[in-house]
This record gives structure tokens, C-alpha cells and sequence, in this order.
């Protein structure tokens, strides 16, 4: 289902990004579509799943196969953000959190929380 | 910051909820509401990141000490979403994801990304 990362049996591992981006934004949308661009070349890339309220506050989950692939993708983002000294200008606060998926369930259908 | 999870330092566990609501919404902002609110009288809750963007995908994140407290809330969220029959309804799809955060960093300062 669009929007939806069609993810294998856990365990892997999730990027949770929740940011609020400030007023500048000049090149944001551009840089969004080249870091998913990156991620989706990316060994070990599992899927993306992102989402901006009208509040400003965004939540983006990238999915991974294990570590390994979270640091080589990192290595990558952080060279291409360096280029455009964009993560430091874009948001006004930001928390990343390296998770590793132990459960997961969908529906509606079958098992509906937790 | 408002909208952002005061989490300690890792390990700590993390609940990924995406998904898309459907056209019945009727009594969907006040369950949310409500879930909301038992969370946070519930032992063990960090807190909770949420938005939903104008394409109707969701991403909702709570954080929690442990899988106990993560199981001791799912009992309770389940009790309340039957009588409402909400869950079933209210959704066209969700993905729901438990998983370990081993690792976490803020910004903008200093480390800026995984």
C-alpha cells in the first residue's frame, strides 16, 4: 500500500527522524527526494515511511536490513549534507533514534495492537 | 520542545504506528485523545511523537521503558479500542512495529546524523 514499507520478518532495523523544520527551506524539498534517492540505491535498504503535520513536525522511519547498512548510508547522507551544510540550516530541532524491530504486526485484520 | 519525546538514554523501547485512516472517522479524535491520555498514566511511558500529514499517511511513535510496559498498555488500549470497535473501522491499513532503540542523537549541535 502506498506509503507503507513492505518490510520482511523482524528483527531489522528502523531510523526513526522526528524534526520540526525552521523557516528556511530553500533547497529542503530537493535534498528530501536526493536523501530517499540515496537511501533506495543503498544495500540493506528496507523501505522509508515520512510524514509532515501542519504543525511542522515530521517523522520520517527508514528501514534496514542490520547496523552495517545504517552506517554506510549514513556516511553517504552525512557527505551529501556536508555539500549543502543543510541539516544544521534546515531544522530547528531534530531527534534521531537507531531502533532495532523485534515485533511487527498490520491490519485491520488478525492481532489489532502491540 | 513541543512535540518531541524527552527519552533517556538508551535502551528504551519504541512502538512505530503508520497508517491511513479511512473516510469513517467518527470518533476517531477522541479515542486518540483518550489512547493518549492512557499512555501517559501508564508505568513505564517516556512519551510520544505524532502527525499526520495532508495525504492522510500517520506516523505515531511511543516510547517506553520496556516490553512489560509496552504489553500492560496494549492490554488496556485493546479493552477500550473493542468497546469501540475503533480500530477496525477507523483504519484503511497500519503497520504497527515494536522495537529496541539502541542508540539516539539530537540537533542541530554536534552529531547530526545516526
Amino acid at each position: 500500500m502506498e506509503g507503507f514499507s513492505n518490510t520482511p520478518e523482524p528483527p531489522y532495523y528502523a531510523v526513526i527522524f522526528t524534526s520540526i523544520l525552521g523557516d528556511r527551506r530553500d533547497g529542503y524539498d530537493d535534498m528530501g527526494s536526493a536523501l530517499v534517492e540515496l537511501a533506495e540505491r543503498q544495500p540493506g535498504y528496507l523501505g522509508i515511511e515520512t510524514t509532515r503535520g501542519a504543525d511542522g513536525l515530521g517523522i520520517t522511519v527508514s528501514y534496514w536490513n542490520d547496523e552495517e547498512s545504517i552506517l554506510a548510508w549514513k556516511q553517504h547522507t552525512q557527505h551529501l549534507l556536508a555539500q549543502k551544510n543543510g541539516i544544521e540550516r534546515w531544522y530547528d530541532h531534530y531527534e534521531l533514534r537507531v531502533a532495532k524491530v523485534e515485533r511487527a504486526y498490520k491490519g485491520p485484520t488478525g492481532r489489532s495492537l502491540g
